[in-house]
């Protein structure tokens, strides 16, 4: 059987990683009050094609024995924000806006499957939606939770010294700086400008000839692209370009908000930069993007922004800010880059078996430390201790515990033929008495630890 | 919008019910050293179909976009030991032997939807499985650890008094016993033995004389299918039949190890029941199900048993042993009995907000409850306090926290400005004064509880 491509899957030591960075996501989402929400993974074909993306293939779902003209076809989901608007438009009634929910899920594309680029895989979404008016103080707390959370999966996962940078902008900003100069089609410069991370600058010149602007007015746009600031200076820097439209200075305003009240923390920075537009997504003010220092190959780890209407019932409008955290690419890049779990299985300790006929008493000894909370399981089989011991040391696992041996051997009286149970240190070959009913290992073996990369892996950074 | 039949979702509330049944069988799970698997959702509908369980109605996925003609179809997987056998086989030289799983994932399944059948749902499942041999004690192993993992779901989110009966039967106990008796097709009686749930055993004896079997051999099955005890003394009561075959022996003596060797739990017990036949499925030896009590109309919620050859290769079979929780059946049921989350948001604490220019105070005390790992959010909008509180009620949030007021109020004096920061609980009205940095709630209040349903709905209780 072929292994099918686009479609990734784990082994047990990249899952124990996964589900290490997912957990992190999770704990660190609900300590900000975000509820998790899971919808179903298809959605009627028409509300995925209403927002006109055709450019993410879908896959359309249907019944192997199903009538040829049954109902509405159904498709997989694409990303987690359509489902969601969805599901805050049929729950208004049963939800209390503002509603802050996260969702880890998997989400599919019918892409043409090339590195780092899957047809399934793990996205995890944070947003807030209102009912009406959704106050600007949200697009804070979103780019606030987001940078915490991607903090914790950079100190987690991440090699050493990695910074991300969580690079802010604000649509308002954009267009109401290209209506200040004149331009007829805002948003078509909007998409010529989200091209300077591919193209140099004098080519997204050209192109803005080609879209009919002057050599000023393109220049204009180009040096307002150029603009970034770790703080609010930006402001300064882009009235200093003399353009004035009452939709700028509201964007300047939203957007010195974000920039100003985001506190950095150790492995995440935050950056106003005005190249930064979403071209291609419906955000109304505030958008994200997300860069990782060594893994820039990525392009944005997280993206996002706010919509002003991301959905709309006969009485109410829901305004939306949210990000979304591609999950899977960043793991598959870390992975390569060789993060692993520091055993491939849960168990903190083997027990052995020195005889089938006292396999109870082996299982009575993992009882005793399973009921204190410590990962445990029992050999397979009542081969030689060396063997045992290989066991345990192929899957990582640190400790074997041997059961006291009450039995009397052949040859021996009946006291030479009792033992105490001892617990054997595989690392460091250590072994010593010990009571099942007591002995507990160090906190951190408890669990698998993760073992991060060196370093990034430079040859994947071409381009 | 209307909601999909057989696609439930859950509300904000439901779903952390979910999360904590999810999260006990994830523990009780890792603490036997199982580890977490996750396949793709699709699987090539050849590996699907080969099983030939063409009643399982599968759904097939292809990209919208794609060509007629376009490679091997895909379809949705329908149960996790089909992808779980095909990963084992891929995967089979990394993998260490004999290895312990668990998979938490959604199947889907194109069947009618009904009360309590779903097209999308979520299944537990366990497996142990290994290289050319796999020892019975496993299959003890996999009973023990499904008994303790249900035991903790239902005193999570199980009605007072309910307990489940864990359903052991033995395929080479029938088998070797029709064999014994002479029948000659002993699967076929097998298919019709296993009808004894729905229909009367008169019944049951009439549809094996259609067989062929005459009046003798006919009771004879269905004494054998009559039989049930909570220890060994099953083996007596068979031996009495007067039966005699190889096959019978190898059975039941399988059969007295599970049931002689599984402890039982305050809420889960063991019992051998010979009318379990698991009849379409491949098992070849050990078969379970199980009985949750005042929930008798969901059939089983938990079932499984051996695979002789659960996969192979060119040069290995790999034999399993394996049982699967219908999650979604069971929590919908006791859903609908009203069992719910103290809250509906994870936040224990509000942070109250007196005046938008304060809000970064009140983020500040945010920011210091949660470095302490208490769930916090802020209230959206300096509202009366009257107001910010009702937002906590209407989601259950149980304290609302007071940032000091050190701003000066028109007409005061500096001094009299000043407050201390204060706490609220709101469900008993009291107010105290609390510092940031180390006021606690109590333990049991940092994440939402589970309330627990009263009774089990006995109007669902017709068949």
């Amino acid at each position: 059987m072929s292994r099918l491509s686009g479609f990734p899957e784990h082994t047990p030591a990249e899952r124990i990683v996964e589900l290490a960075v997912l957990d992190h996501l999770r704990a660190t989402f609900e300590l900000h009050g975000f509820g998790s929400v899971e919808t179903r993974a298809v959605e009627p074909l028409d509300v995925l094609l209403r927002k006109g993306e055709i450019d993410k293939e879908v896959y359309v779902v249907k019944r192997l024995q199903g009538a040829d003209d049954e109902a509405a076809s159904l498709a997989l989901h694409f990303d987690l924000t359509v489902p969601f608007a969805r599901y805050v438009v049929e729950n208004a009634s049963r939800l209390e806006f503002p509603f802050r929910r996260y969702q880890i899920q998997k989400v599919w594309r019918g892409e043409r499957p090339q590195q780092g680029r899957f047809r399934e895989f793990t996205q995890a979404d944070i947003d807030i939606v209102a009912r009406d008016v959704l106050r600007p103080h949200f697009d804070v707390e979103i780019a606030q939770v987001m940078a915490e959370a991607l903090d914790g999966v950079i100190a987690l996962v991440g090699t050493d010294g990695a910074q991300a940078t969580l690079q802010v902008s604000n649509r308002k900003v954009l267009e109401g700086f290209y209506l200040g100069l004149g331009v007829a089609d805002p948003t078509a410069v909007m998409q010529v400008v989200d091209k300077l991370d591919k193209l140099p600058g004098e080519k997204i010149v050209a192109l803005l000839l080609e879209q009919g602007l002057d050599q000023a007015q393109a220049e204009s746009c180009l040096a307002l692209a150029e603009i970034a600031t770790p703080d609010t200076s930006f402001v300064e820097r882009v009235r200093a370009l003399g353009v004035e439209h009452p939709l700028l200075d509201e964007g300047l305003a939203e957007l010195a908000q974000v920039v100003g009240s985001v506190r950095a923390t150790e492995r995440v920075v935050v950056l106003a930069d005005l190249r930064i537009a979403r071209g291609l997504d419906y955000y109304t003010g505030t958008v994200f993007e997300t860069r990782l220092s060594g893994y820039e190959q990525l392009g944005s780890i997280c993206s996002g922004g706010r919509y002003d209407q991301l959905a709309a019932d006969n009485r109410s409008t829901y305004p939306g800010v949210g990000i979304s955290l591609g999950v899977s690419r960043l793991l598959a890049a870390l992975l390569a880059d060789g993060v692993t779990a520091s055993r491939t299985v849960p168990s903190a300790v083997l027990v052995a078996v020195s005889d089938e006929d006292t396999r109870a008493e082996a299982d009575a000894v993992a009882h005793a430390l399973r009921s204190r909370g410590i990962p445990t399981e029992v050999a397979p089989a009542a081969a030689k201790f060396g063997k045992q011991i290989r066991h345990a040391e192929r899957r990582g696992i640190p400790y074997v515990f041997f059961p006291a041996d009450s039995r009397p051997r052949p040859g021996s009286t009946p006291a030479e033929g009792v033992t105490s149970h001892t617990v054997k240190d595989i690392r460091s070959g250590e072994q010593v008495e010990a009571d099942p009913a007591t002995w507990t290992p160090a906190p951190d073996e408890l669990r698998p630890q993760i073992v991060r990369p060196i370093t990034p892996n430079q040859q994947e950074s071409t381009p």
